[in-house]
């Protein structure tokens, strides 16, 4: 045991688990471990362990097993790498992807642990992503309108599919054996830190953004039913668990948690929060007019804004939901780095394989440097970044992509750069939406994977967005913040803070880049933003409705309709 | 010498020239040579001999000295391979892609064979697909539409830039220095006969459906002064030669000829025809009402109508321009198959290319075959076949690619299948034009490389279309169309016919494979259509011309403006 302390962030993200291990009394990042989930997300086929299900057009499944994986392989990892002793760590936070949620028994047994549901797709971990429930969100959404539902206004007036109550009727409505089973559903954060404590807790970040939970708590029984009479119960049946605000402890590391860590029993851990929304304390920008974007597979925009104003197409509005005090407006884009991913895995010539190979270069970077090469508008391609639907500010999930401009001269790359600059046209549609709407946003912090990894694309979000670009140099952003809510996990008595304002003060990070505008690239994407702009409004609201069309005829085949 | 007599067809493609040896008693496709063109196309660089010029965007060039190297390679070889004496070959036929042309002097040598103009893009062969004359060509279409020129009837109301007029246009005013050098412009056919025979001629085919040329001759002086007083006398100083009517020989092999090609001087030469032109009497399709579709690096469409109807968005409408007798309809796709191998060259992921490679088949059919798995609508992506502009029925060089639906489970293999069906789409348009303006189209031929040898397609074609599709066995469907008219040549004195119809219903092909539309396919396709229709029309016809905004701003970056 020596004098200086620890805490632990675990940032659970899309594809892999991190374990961050930070000095309490600086913030310095001391060393991080990592786990790929084995099943990676299961969006084609779901692995049951002795075979493959093809699944639905929209899924995506993750496998709980993987989320215990993590925290038995990069948390002592990161200790034994850095010589830190389990008794130097006074706090663990957590931080997780939502909505992910997974049905299970009531201790806490996942449903696809079992034998009897091994093979049922329903019973595993849905992921955030997961975008087959739309038909229930709009159910939801058409009754919410008609009912004039007060907690419509704290989601830009619309309900994603991405959300608990899709999400679970969804389930409800095609596997009933699987709902009427479980006897909780739960956020995977959430479950996480079950299984560490042995008590069951829900946290008022996911609550607030991702479960329709405003001040006068889950929509109504009344409203429920009015849905679908079988979920007008479901509060009181299947969501329960102790409701525990953010920046407080959730519970303390059992004999069970700390034989599945090497950490020491006792250990506090904070109520998990949502990955992006770790991320704010990280970089410090808790006042606001500060729009922090955590980019990576997907992107979220937070902003605190000291009142609440309704605005349209957002995620959500949360009291306290980022920032004790402040209202935390949440924006997003559903998919950003997923994008560029999918044209490196999916379009990539061989012969840039062989010379991303030969430079030693990942493929991704070795093209975006071949991207980088043309001038703004060279390419003649424009993109709408909705590969994965769009979640602010259309909030639809049945859209799709675009490509258009093209020639037969034209090459993987600048189709890339045509998506990553897609991506910040659709970043400049929630800032202008925003101030549209009375909400300033007058600086732009960017953290996460591609704002610390990628200038060139750091560089077209400055010269699209005309302001600013900083970028903080922690180098997780989610799991520093969730280090930081360790801390104040502890409280000062253990060791760590009893204020946000002071954790995120001491160990959050100023920023370590900042991309200016150049003038002459800046033109030319007003010029090509105004044409984004006409197409994002003509295929998302209604001009022309065919990409739900192709979604319709291509979920009938699927179907054998 | 032997009794059995042969003519040679000499296929001038995009990327090869092959010629191809047939018996003139039946038709019977003895043997056939292929060169690729050495220099291949050039649309980014020049290649000078000595170095590289980056070429403006949309430019496509070739190297006349290639169309020399298909005279010497290939004609002694497949004679030899054959064991076919060159006393047995009593006529030649030649057809070559159009509007493709070159500035050369007065004794045939080609401006970019010396030393003076080896450097100078506008000096070398100005291919068919080169698409940067399109504001000479709309240009020169506002002032026949504002003159009332009623030549404008013949080519659907629209002039296209990839005609003579333009193109030289735009050399007079990017290059006037080769422009003033040149003591002719000459398409490369009649330029490669010329080389053959030693005599200048020009054929009707060719001057009928690229250069404006109808019953009452050439654009007017008085026209061509209003379009720019340096063009006033093009047509008597620039445009000479001796006009031959296709079916008519143009000449006969000189001493240079022969020593070129091995072949006998005094060897009969037929009039060049337009290399889809030379395909409708190998198919036999010389009667109204039956379309036939020349499927290769792009599509022709050819109809013959015994009355004159004009039809907008078609690319001309001749008399005699294919068969005597009747009014030759030309209606086309600028891109199909370049849209396959675009794909397959830019976009094929290594692992593709590595399982072709196992499998010994070419990437392209390995990947088709893979498209081939899924049902019709499954994908939920959409193309517009744009990638080199529209032919018909938009006539819009500027126009440019599209593909909508895609999700983050999109394979490459779903993009290519979007683009054969949008040009089975875009067939179907042009069909569909037809009828709406009174012109029958009861049966649907194809031939050509996609007709022959991708059997896929053609079903695609076929669901799509909703007709039968019949598949002519010619290997070389133009090939052997020049073959046929090798023999008209010769006549019947040299041992061929003195009639088209006569020669055509020996040497011609019956269909050797047809396709029956499935019923189940097409249900989903004709939905498909209704959505390729409104995205043809949105983008075609003016609702938004985002493609050719990018387009410009494309051209501003490239110029520096």
């Amino acid at each position: 045991m020596s004098d200086t302390k620890y805490t632990i962030g675990i940032d659970y993200g899309t594809l892999s688990g991190r374990a961050l291990l930070v000095r309490v009394s600086d913030g310095c990042e001391i060393g991080s471990a990592v786990l790929d989930y084995p099943h990676a997300v299961m969006d084609e086929y779901l692995d049951t362990g002795d075979g493959k299900i093809k699944l639905p057009p929209d899924w995506a499944l993750e496998h709980p097993r993987d989320f215990l994986d993590v925290l038995s392989t990069t948390v002592p990892k990161v200790l034994a790498e850095n010589n830190v002793s389990a008794e130097d760590v006074i706090g663990v936070g957590i931080d997780f992807t939502a909505c992910t949620i997974l049905p299970t028994y009531a201790d806490g047994t996942p449903l696809c642990f079992t034998e009897k549901f091994r093979r049922n797709p329903h019973a595993y971990t849905i992921l955030w992503k997961h975008h087959a429930a739309q038909p229930y969100a709009t159910r939801m959404n058409e009754l919410a309108v008609e009912r004039g539902e007060k907690w419509l206004g704290c989601y830009g007036g619309k309900v994603s599919s991405e959300w608990l109550f899709p999400k679970v009727w969804q389930i409800l409505s095609e596997a009933p054996e699987v709902y009427t089973e479980a006897d909780t559903f739960i956020e995977a954060g959430d479950w996480v830190i079950w299984q560490l404590t042995g008590e069951k807790t829900r946290n008022t970040c996911a609550l607030g953004y991702k479960s329709n939970y405003t001040d006068e708590g889950f929509p109504t029984a009344d409203f429920l039913r009015a849905l679908d009479p079988r979920l007008e119960n479901i509060v009181a049946e299947k969501l329960t668990g102790t409701i525990v605000p953010i920046g407080s402890p959730a519970g303390y590391i059992s004999e069970k948690g700390a034989e599945l860590t090497g950490l020491k029993p006792g250990t506090p851990i904070a109520a998990c929060v949502i990955d992006a929304h770790a991320a704010v304390p990280a970089a410090k920008v808790a006042s606001p007019g500060k729009m922090l974007a955590i980019m990576g597979t997907s992107t979220c925009h937070m902003l605190v804004s000291s009142s609440n104003r309704p605005v349209p197409g957002i995620c959500g509005i949360v009291k306290d939901g980022m920032i004790p005090g402040t209202y935390g407006f949440e924006a997003g884009q559903v998919c950003v780095g997923d994008h560029f991913a999918w044209l490196a895995e999916n379009l990539a010539p061989a012969e840039y394989k062989k010379a991303a190979e030969e430079a030693g270069q990942p493929l991704l970077p070795f093209m975006i440097a071949k991207a980088a090469e043309q001038k703004p508008g060279e390419g003649g391609i424009l993109a709408l970044d909705w590969w994965n639907g769009n979640r602010s500010v259309l909030a639809d999930s049945d859209l799709s992509g675009l490509f258009i401009g093209m020639s037969l001269n034209t090459k993987a790359e600048e189709l890339l750069r045509a998506l990553i600059e897609a991506t910040a046209f659709g970043t400049r549609m929630i800032v202008e939406n925003y101030r549209e709407n009375g909400v300033a946003v007058d600086e732009f912090y960017a953290c996460g994977g591609i704002a610390v990894k990628d200038p060139f694309t750091m560089q077209v979000y400055a010269d699209i967005l005309g302001m600013d670009v900083k970028v903080t140099d922690a180098k997780q952003g989610p799991a520093l913040g969730s280090a930081i809510y360790g801390a104040l996990a502890a409280g000062k008595k253990g060791g760590g803070y009893d204020s946000i304002d002071e954790a995120s003060a001491v160990m959050g990070k100023e920023p370590a880049a900042v991309y200016h505008p150049i003038a002459e690239n800046k033109a030319v994407y007003d010029k090509l933003y105004a044409e984004y702009k006409l197409l994002h409004d003509y295929f998302g609201r209604g001009g022309n409705d065919v990409m739900k069309r192709l979604r319709s005829i291509k979920n009938d085949v699927h179907f054998g309709k």
